[in-house]
């Protein structure tokens, strides 16, 4: 009988920590849908800043300006942590063109990836070799591919769902082509846009050279959809098709750029350190709303709406907006040294690096322990339809943070539109929904409020 | 030992079911995804023709143009079912704007409401008061109300998840609003848009009279949300604010008009009808793409990808574009009247009208044992980020088919965006997004043949 009791006391604190915890998820998400601040910022950032590529003057201004906004939460603490970035400099706008017959020419949109060498002044022309992917290069051998371009043009796969997976599929080309494109005696790459839709936008994104000499790297351009659908059938038609490109970016000496910090102190455990984050730098074709305004704007409103909400973390949260990101990860890699160097215990951290697009649920590297805790409140999250609380990958910047017992998560916002935006010009603020942006923020924040309170990290 | 042996042969046998479900299913989506129709169908509908409101001439080649599509494909049979429909039209652009002293006037956006009678010639210029539904006209009574425009403006309920349920706690006001007030002595209604988001778009949709004698009958206009903030400020500083609108548009006779049907007849049960459908009809602010262009595309894409996949129902399959369910529900209470007067034998509905975006799920009406059926095909609609399969709404065009044991379905895509395109001038192609409108017509297809595979309808 006795035990009876006991078990019904339990079922009754059960149901009663489960109602709290429901209502406190209410007005976590009512707060972000009714009084959220995470639009407006976004729309500063996008349309009062812009393009915030590293080491810029607009990324310079989104540190004061996000800096300033945390200032004025109310927080405990609000810093900047110095970092040295690259600073990589696009120039003046790109330009290019096939040449079917001496003269006879069609220009195609292109855009210089990112950490690109400049062509020579007067551009670069050529016969284009067309390849599927890097490993056709072996093949073909340096006979036929010295002394012209290599374009790469596989496209991702649209029967993917997941349109990440997609992305992976096919971003080597855009990476690593010019490396190994140059080995085999190329004069320059293109890369066909990482975009899923057929339009006229090359997408940029960074590429790098290994350890390729100076004097031996070859120039790289990302080509639109249509552009690279162009050219394909242009050059079965006529494989003698030239193909020119110019562009002037510059690669110049690293500068101080900061990551923006702001923390709520725990009340009990203030040495166990939650982060939330995104980056703060984007690329600067358009203004980096989608990718990553949308993720800061989230991570700062975490922080304001646990507070709105009346809630005391046991543990310190802090909201991190990372520098660098896309071309470096310099951000998240001096952040983690500086943990490390302090001997901070970083217990739990969340991204959201993937748009500010309606979420669908979060991703984890964790224990099995702590994922099956997780997934103990789906019920919770049921009501705000997030439905994926699934192993998977977390994001770019917090992964450097990773060690054993400690767990990384990514929100995961429904991906299908993402890559028509990524990189592109059409990054830009009239692409993100008020009330998707939202949820994300108060998804983001119900799960970093559920951590606190029940706590994870396995060993 | 026997017993073991019809057990494992049938778990393989269920296993194997599974499988060629799970392959089926693949196939189905991957036609969507690769080598699908819908969205040139949809440019077609939307950029071609434009809005289609019942009785005009865009409905008519609406119904021209999708029949010669369905034509196409090699279907059983497609015919034309007449319908009579009413005919309203806008006449010239609305014009409105407040006065706050004599001369001081500002614009606002407004549209007059479908079925909405016009204002006098001269336009009509009154006092305004302010409610926040129809249950404070009779508090206020005839009094207050007499001779004045009533102004309804409860806004949608931004904290509610799904918008649909946002929508139906508002559109009683646009509905019934003009009836109710006239009982008062209102001269006039102006409704807030049906919007979550505040913007200068007016949003039309249908109203009614009730048994309003024709001579009480008074005009009914939507304004914008950002116009409605602005009026509601206003008329709290100045309540002696005047409000002027013009409109003339017009009821004409009924006209004809036609469903637009095509058919895959069944291999076993051929009298066993599976209705699969969207409306043709549009309001004429925009171009109808999501409401519900995508759903008439989706439709005909159905029967597409089945034979795409190479499946043979066993039950004859319809694609029925329904005509005028915006402003009178005449081509679905016709269908069902026609299926009634035939004694067809309707096994199950499906209608996608919510929009052209990354389907959820689906929502039933059904027997609890036909739901728990069709939630057993769940982990085969994982792959595919489908969570939703459970009670709920149908669509307006198939509810008059309901009979008991019968199945009634509706697509649930994503909700957020709807109501910022919902009846407004913004409803328009490039608003939707080509993977998140296949990935429905995928789904709907799916659904479609794992009913017909396994049957479905209980007593």
């Amino acid at each position: 009988m006795k035990k009876l009791w006991i078990m019904l006391l339990l079922a009754g604190m059960q149901a009663y920590g489960q109602n709290e915890d429901a209502q406190q998820l209410k007005k976590i998400y009512d707060a972000a849908l009714i009084e959220g601040k995470a639009y407006d910022w976004l729309n500063y950032l996008s349309n009062q800043i812009g393009g915030r590529l590293s080491g810029s003057l607009e990324a310079q201004r989104a540190v004061e300006y996000s800096k300033a906004q945390l200032d004025s939460l109310g927080l405990d603490r609000v810093w900047l942590q110095p970092v040295m970035v690259p600073k990589w400099v696009r120039g003046t706008a790109e330009f290019a063109y096939m040449e079917t017959a001496p003269g006879v020419t069609s220009t195609i949109p292109i855009c210089a990836l990112g950490g690109s060498i400049a062509t020579p002044l007067g551009g670069l022309k050529a016969n284009v070799i067309e390849v599927q992917g890097i490993e056709e290069l072996k093949d073909l051998g340096k006979s036929k591919i010295q002394g012209k371009i290599v374009f790469y043009n596989r496209p991702m796969d649209p029967t993917l769902i997941s349109t990440y997976d997609a992305y992976s599929g096919c971003v080597d080309q855009r990476y690593s082509g010019a490396e190994e494109a140059a080995k085999y005696g190329a004069v320059g790459v293109i890369v066909r846009s990482m975009n899923l839709r057929l339009d006229d936008l090359p997408h940029t994104g960074s590429m790098g050279y290994g350890d390729t000499a100076v004097g031996d790297r070859i120039p790289a351009a990302a080509i639109s959809t249509n552009g690279a659908d162009m050219l394909g059938t242009t050059l079965k038609l006529n494989p003698d098709t030239k193909f020119y490109f110019k562009q002037n970016c510059k690669q110049y000496d690293d500068v101080e750029s900061f990551n923006v910090i702001g923390e709520i102190k725990g009340s009990t455990h203030p040495d166990e350190i939650m982060v939330v984050g995104g980056h703060l730098d984007s690329w600067d074709l358009g203004d980096g709303s989608h990718d990553d305004g949308a993720g800061c704007v989230q991570s700062m409103e975490v922080l304001r709406l646990l507070k709105l909400s009346g809630y005391k973390p046991k543990r310190t949260i802090r909201a991190v907006l990372f520098m660098n990101e896309e071309n470096g990860l310099r951000g998240g890699n001096e952040y983690a040294a500086q943990a490390e160097k302090k001997n901070e215990n970083h217990v739990f951290a969340l991204e959201s690096d993937a748009g500010g697009f309606t979420p669908r649920g979060f991703s984890f590297d964790s224990s099995d322990t702590d994922l099956k805790k997780i997934q103990s409140w789906a019920p919770l999250f049921e009501p705000y339809l997030i439905h994926l609380l699934e192993m998977g990958y977390s994001g770019a910047d917090i992964a450097p943070l990773k060690k054993e017992g400690m767990v990384l998560a990514g929100l995961r916002p429904d991906s299908q539109r993402y890559f028509v935006h990524h990189h592109a010009a059409n990054d830009t603020f009239e692409h993100v929904n008020k009330r998707e942006l939202e949820l994300g923020a108060g998804s983001m924040a119900s799960l970093v409020y559920l951590i606190d309170k029940y706590g994870i990290g396995s060993e």
